[in-house]
């Protein structure tokens, strides 16, 4: 990866070869290739370091908007390959935001949100889950003017199985589209997995199918919303695939290896990938719901690991006559095993998927799940819960509606004898009732007002029922 | 770009870190991780040197099949972009077959298409104007066995004027459609353009619409010919968009500097175009011709300068599944000032436009046309003329059918006491005639069969005619 020092050292050698050839009287066509040379490097340059290159004056730490370098020289590592962190807290997002460059979501702007929409803002705002944003202040200034925006998120099927922390921003989405009543569009990144993983183009379209079912019911509104697999709509969108060019030609490798840390042995589908991720901000690349509107402004929620690719979406819009998308950045949503990692698809034992049975769930939490630190059962009676590093708290942070009852049960929690593996035990029986078919969908609901921590995660890993209500089309996934 | 030798101290201390890992006992993770970049960096070193990574064994030089080094270390310059030589002969094509790794096309070749098909062969292959191959024989062994093939070429539409040189290919292709009988399609790299010229998007897209004309002019069988224009098709297909991910997922950055000698400075729409000209090499991209057939074979005739992207589809191919494009190459057509060049559209001095007029084509000519290195008429006329050099004979040796009058006027020429704007002058006014739409189509065919080089040129210099001929649709180009 070029860090700012080797690129602020090629600049200036470049700088000097211009000068050079000029001073040489070389031919026009040669000095032209090189200046051009030259501005690119300039501009790979601000987008790495956000600062405007200035002979003699070397790179200074810095943390423009859009301009956050991808090296992670913290602790913390966070790109959308890998999240870890050394701290049981997880992740420091306070320092994230200064890194990335973002603005920390306070409560002014959750105050605002809840003025123009006329609504309680959503307990992953009220909590903090929801942490970070770019432009949000723009786009509610829009919607007072009534302007309308649209909503893009996405998800990269690289199973057929999605997890609980999968559904943070598809429930977020979900409640954004009822507040402001506008058009979402979902992006399912086949292509992506293929390029990534060890698996067939068949395996990840068959994934996306079955990942839709899941983000499907999550209740999106059925006539505003419109989820697409890349395989397919690359195929069938001209102007989608007109996006794609146009930011792959105002992207070079150096930003690309600046951003996302590529190399030259990475294959040439990773490295031009990104752009595919920057086309759906972009409200023409869907004619069928915007007409020919480029001005139609997006908003992406999603987990601040994908920010990368929307910091270099953002760089290039302004460069091709097209407004920059609006961000929200959730947290990450911990492993069974502690916030040092995000849950992930890819170990099935740091995951409860949707498809696990009651037994699965069970069985994972009783091995994996970090309950706060102490080795055994007597020294946790002893010593009482830690909410903080205590994951299956930190899960109810995310599941739990009721400010209050979360309150009363952190403080039990610090307290409590219980290990969480007790709790799922004495939820067991209650959760294989409801998989077995045995219970109804109403008595389901009915659980759903049960604010503890292992009911209200098994309450999310129901999705059958829900699947029953989609409508499902094979070839391009649409709700239009 | 990286030299062999480069990737060869690479992979050496590549090597040396993988045992390193193992020796320390590095996690599973790590050791995979060094074993993977080892294995794509020996992948790597076979398509750059054309042989297997052996340490301790430096790479010698080595022309094996398609593994041509990229790097121009002689005076021809020959790829994609640009080719160039010192000679006015123009480019040594013996030498470039052996530094592509490619076969001549002998006489016993020749032979057998004219053997195989029951055909003259084409003058093209008579003079050697299409004179180096991969895999032909292959081609004719199935064709002989009842199993058919089909045709792949196409254009860079860069300007709305296709000039005289463009036709080569097309001429050819539509005589390997006609003695062969097999569907041929025809890619408008209209993405490729605007992802390397200063060009816009709606710009390359018309100019694949006003070069499809002059294209479908050619006369291919409507029946069998597809004309696609990648900014449609890459959205009306998600078929070939699956092959375009397929082969971006086995090519590395590595790669394509290798072979195209792309810096970290070019965009990442150029470094995965490469893809999207692999991609119509396999007959699965076409469902509409092909249903899910995978085997059907192609057969890519192309001037020599687009070598390496199929270099790299071969290289490709039997990864994924697929077969080996077959060649056919032909020589460049020499621009207007000497065969140092090709012509070239985006030089008009250089070059002879299908949409000149009588008098823009005589100015050229008179002002540019090199006859052979004579500086003054006096000189000439006592010297006599070199059709070695003389540009307006290398025309007749592309256009004029007829081997015995070539001869006759090449020794007329070599004794001739005029200069090639002498002969131009002299046909001025029948050409005029013919463009003002004073004479009629069979006048224009007659006049082809007077073999001068003035007259042959500007026959083909008129497309208007067989322009009002042609189907043209302005979506999806298909004459399918």
């Amino acid at each position: 990866m070029s860090s700012p020092m080797d690129l602020y050292e090629q600049l200036t050698a470049q700088g000097l070869a211009v000068r050079h050839i000029k001073a040489q009287k070389g031919n026009k066509a040669e000095v032209e290739s090189a200046v051009q040379l030259l501005l690119r490097m300039k501009e790979d340059y601000k987008l790495l370091t956000g600062q405007d290159y200035q002979a003699g004056r070397p790179p200074t730490h810095t943390e423009d908007d859009d301009s956050g370098p991808a090296e992670d020289d913290e602790d913390d590592q966070v790109n959308p390959w890998n999240v870890s962190t050394s701290s049981a807290k997880g992740v420091d997002y306070d320092k994230l935001i200064v890194r990335f460059g973002s603005c920390k979501i306070e409560q002014e702007l959750v105050d605002r949100i809840a003025r123009v929409t006329g609504k309680t803002p959503h307990h992953f705002l009220r909590r903090g889950i929801f942490f970070s944003h770019r432009d949000m202040h723009q786009i509610l200034d829009a919607y007072e003017s009534r302007k309308s925006f649209y909503l893009y998120t996405g998800r990269g099927p690289s199973s057929g199985a999605m997890h609980v922390g999968h559904l943070i921003p598809f429930l977020f989405t979900k409640w954004l589209q009822d507040v402001f009543d506008v058009p979402l569009v979902v992006q399912m990144t086949d292509d992506e997995k293929y390029l990534w993983k060890d698996l067939s183009l068949e395996d990840c379209h068959r994934y996306t199918l079955e990942n839709a079912r899941d983000i499907i019911a999550c209740g999106f509104d059925p006539d505003k919303t419109f989820i697409f697999s890349d395989l397919d709509y690359m195929g069938a969108s001209p102007s989608f695939y007109r996006n794609v060019v146009k930011v792959q030609k105002h992207v070079t490798f150096n930003q690309v290896k600046g951003i996302f840390g590529f190399t030259d042995s990475d294959c040439i589908g990773k490295i031009s990938f990104p752009a595919i991720q920057a086309a759906p901000s972009f409200s023409n690349s869907f004619p069928q719901i915007f007409g020919d509107r480029n001005d139609v402004q997006c908003l992406i929620p999603c987990a601040i690991d994908q920010d990368p690719y929307f910091r270099m979406t953002r760089d290039v819009a302004p460069r091709i006559g097209y407004l920059k998308p609006a961000l929200l950045h959730s947290t990450f949503f911990p492993a069974l095993q502690g916030a040092q990692t995000k849950m992930s698809a890819s170990d099935a034992n740091s995951s409860i998927f949707l498809t696990d049975t009651a037994k699965q769930i069970k069985n994972k939490v009783n091995k994996h799940a970090f309950s706060g630190g102490k080795d055994t059962v007597e020294e946790h009676r002893k010593l009482g819960g830690n909410p903080d590093v205590d994951v299956s708290f930190m899960y109810l942070t995310f599941f739990l509606e009721d400010d209050e009852q979360l309150e009363k049960i952190r403080q039990e929690r610090c307290a409590s004898h219980r290990r969480t593996e007790e709790v799922f035990d004495r939820d067991a029986s209650a959760h294989d009732r409801g998989a077995s078919g045995e219970t109804q969908a109403s008595d389901r609901r009915d659980r759903a007002t049960v604010h503890d921590p292992a009911q209200t995660t098994l309450q999310l890993l129901e999705p059958s029922e829900e699947r029953t209500l989609t409508v499902f089309c094979s070839c391009v996934i649409t709700l239009c």
